[in-house]
């Protein structure tokens, strides 16, 4: 198969070749030319494969309860694509050391595909690229991609919103139990493992949890959560199915303890949103979103490339100066661009 | 004064009225059809504060940190703006818990003033509403402006775009060191702080810091940093300040130790940017950010409003289904709006 035109690379892709997996990736993460062509053409192929995130902050070992768990997928015969966001760092080259003491228990496994990506693009681009490799790994016939993000913000938020199940890892001991309820993640869980269980303080940490889920009806927010980057008005995400309450599972990732519980979980959730209709309501609120990124990038993409170079520049140097405010700037620019 | 109109506010923030200055903050948050006009007349008042922004992982004590810093101004006569990025917690108002807390030791003083944001926003909301908000703190008369956020992740490397001096809270025991490192805030790093530095592993931390910046010549990442937000080419960026190495500083935040030297480091490289030109550069590079940021919402919000919902509708169920790849859909929808 020629592994450089998008019909050979996409046919070689869905054959499992992971030669042009890795090349599909690269096109993407370097927006080549081939990019675009290959997304169209690998797209309708996707949408088959569960999708999981598993977000939470540094110090709760989340990188070792990922491979913990893709361990367990293996033995159950399913395949399991990772993707690791790493913002770059130039120092350590981090992403990739990471991916080698995951691979030192995956190694050599045809069914395991482990891919670290970097926060090196643009405003937005790592969401969107992100999206990207999953709908590839989707195509490519992994039956279980897991999305695994380092921090915890309004970028995980963005993240969260591309997976199906998301599980948030909490660990005992990093500050007091309130830094997980100001970190916002609780309404973007679906299930919570409190990894490190084996230390002081892991059942206040699990008591502090199930105390928040009985407070606040976590369905409603996660109505909300995905609600809030809608481009259209979908009328059924009032409707999501109600009924699932997050479970709270203690682990030990660094001894496999626990893990095969979260698996289980993960399960009941993916049979839980397809009996429910969940999953085709977040396919829909998916691809709303989607959209609407892609559709932004796209806009301002063009517009900058009709723009005068200097004309822009003498607007940045008009606001920098103060002489003029952002706002004004951008509605000149847009109206010159209209004429 | 009319605090009900645009003219009335301006005036009233500028004469540093609290009342005036929380409804103009309450405009921008909610996006009202007086933000703009107030962004418009207030921009050319700001360009006065120095912007300081602290982040770091939960758990690192940065809140504690931030308000024995605005203690310190305060000692030193310079009036201090707080903005806490806090996401949305809909089961403890966890930000409104957080101002309480600080508002123990600052209460009462005219010479502060702390607000805290959520991430109700849309996607790239909040980023674009700090840096508003920090506009008009500026606008008031502000000397420093401190951004503390949450987490580690894109949303702070975008936010960190805002301030002119970044402070990275690190703090000993939370995981391996490596953690700093996957975390990717040293490339936009100006300081160091390790705090609870009264604990076991201060001076491993401190040294493991020292030893990743004699690696990698920190200057260089920040150019790289700050240049990849950039819309237009700015060949001043290659010739950035050289010469200031990050400092790594001890503190205990609880007890105030440290506080002080943390304070003269932020003081010295303020003046380090003024002396080198880096805030002016610093000053386009913004400028040129925010111009992007603001653009590409603005023209999403254009086409959003002149398409038909029900085609609009159509296409996210046929993405949705697979029938159809976003990125051709967003074709499809911008050559329909052209006509």
């Amino acid at each position: 198969m020629d592994l450089t035109t998008v019909s050979g690379l996409t046919e070689a892709v869905q054959a499992g070749n992971r030669r042009a997996l890795a090349r599909v990736i690269s096109h993407i993460e370097n927006n080549t030319e081939l990019a675009m062509p290959l997304l169209a053409a690998l797209y309708p192929r996707s949408g088959r494969a569960h999708i999981i995130g598993v977000t939470g902050a540094p110090g709760t070992g989340k990188s070792t309860l990922v491979n913990a768990l893709a361990g367990i997928y293996r033995q159950n015969d399913l395949t399991v694509g990772v993707i690791a966001i790493d913002p770059t760092s130039p120092f350590s080259g981090g992403a990739l050391l990471g991916d080698r003491v995951r691979m030192r228990d995956l190694a050599g496994d045809p069914g395991v595909f482990i891919r670290s990506m970097a926060t090196r693009g643009s405003l937005g681009g790592l969401a969107q690229a992100t999206a990207d490799v999953i709908m590839v790994l989707d195509a490519a016939g992994f039956d279980r991609i897991i999305i695994e993000t380092v921090g915890v913000g309004q970028s995980e938020v963005e993240i969260a919103s591309a997976a199906y199940t998301t599980v948030v890892v909490e660990a005992p001991g990093l500050g007091d139990e309130v830094q997980a309820i100001k970190a916002g993640v609780l309404e973007i869980a679906d299930i919570f493992a409190v990894n490190k269980a084996d230390r002081d303080g892991a059942d206040r940490t699990v008591m502090a949890l199930k105390m928040m889920l009985n407070l606040g009806a976590p369905e409603k927010f996660q109505v909300m959560h995905h609600g809030r980057m809608l481009p259209v008005n979908l009328p059924e995400a009032e409707n999501l199915p109600q009924g699932w309450t997050p479970p709270v599972i203690k682990t030990v990732a660094i001894s496999g303890e626990g893990a095969d519980t979260l698996f289980e979980a993960i399960e009941n959730h993916r049979l839980y949103l397809e009996q429910s209709g969940g999953r085709i309501l977040r396919d829909r609120l998916r691809a709303a979103t989607e959209l609407r990124m892609i559709l932004r990038d796209h806009l301002l993409k063009d517009l900058l490339a009709r723009t005068d170079p200097a004309a822009l520049e003498a607007l940045v140097a008009a606001v920098a100066r103060r002489e003029l405010d952002p706002y004004t700037a951008v509605r000149q620019l847009v109206h010159e661009n209209d004429g």
